[in-house]
């Protein structure tokens, strides 16, 4: 089946979470938002592109910073209402420079840190 | 420092996504949705319990099915936005079966099924 990306089911703001995970070592690295344009990009130009909230506009991973994704397989959930980017992770994928943004673990109640800046 | 789950980003609806990953061998599985309540119950018990959005309810993942996650690790990302969690999955996450709801890739333009029901 031809895969048409407005078949995907978008909230209320037109947004659907992405979770990007490495490629080659399954470690979950972020999870941010694309709409239906930054979806097609993504699969036209095999960088992705999400969308960022905070900002209002299309933010192509990577382009300022260099720590770019390259898109290496696309996956869809069975409700179609979440995405999964194996991606190749150039750099951190983190703001805080870590390689993953999922760095904060809690165990007994308690926060820990479990990776430092690269 | 103490967790404390009211100190999450929850969205307008009071839920945090929630992205549950095979503690094993690092296959992402499912994403719902939580609540603050459904984090300090899955800590808690250590049995994951989502909020269901459809159902407006507390979804204690395999309570009726048997196909129960138990929380291995939580993670929290670096915008206190999105849950990670591993888990120890019991039979198929998804409701088609499947062990991962995520078995739909887009490749070339066009949409494949990687798995079958278990």
């Amino acid at each position: 089946m031809k895969f048409d990306p407005t078949s995907l089911k978008f909230d209320n703001n037109g947004l659907i979470p992405a979770i990007a995970q490495d490629h080659a070592t399954g470690e979950v690295l972020m999870m941010a938002w694309m709409n239906a344009e930054s979806i097609a990009r993504s699969l036209a130009t095999g960088q992705v592109t999400y969308w960022s909230r905070s900002r209002q506009a299309f933010w192509a991973k990577g382009e300022t910073s260099g720590h770019v994704q390259r898109l290496v397989e696309f996956r869809v959930d069975c409700d179609r209402d979440c995405l999964l980017l194996k991606v190749d992770q150039t750099g951190p994928a983190c703001h805080t420079n870590r390689r993953s943004c999922f760095f904060t673990v809690v165990e007994g109640g308690v926060e820990g840190i479990t990776s430092d800046p690269m």
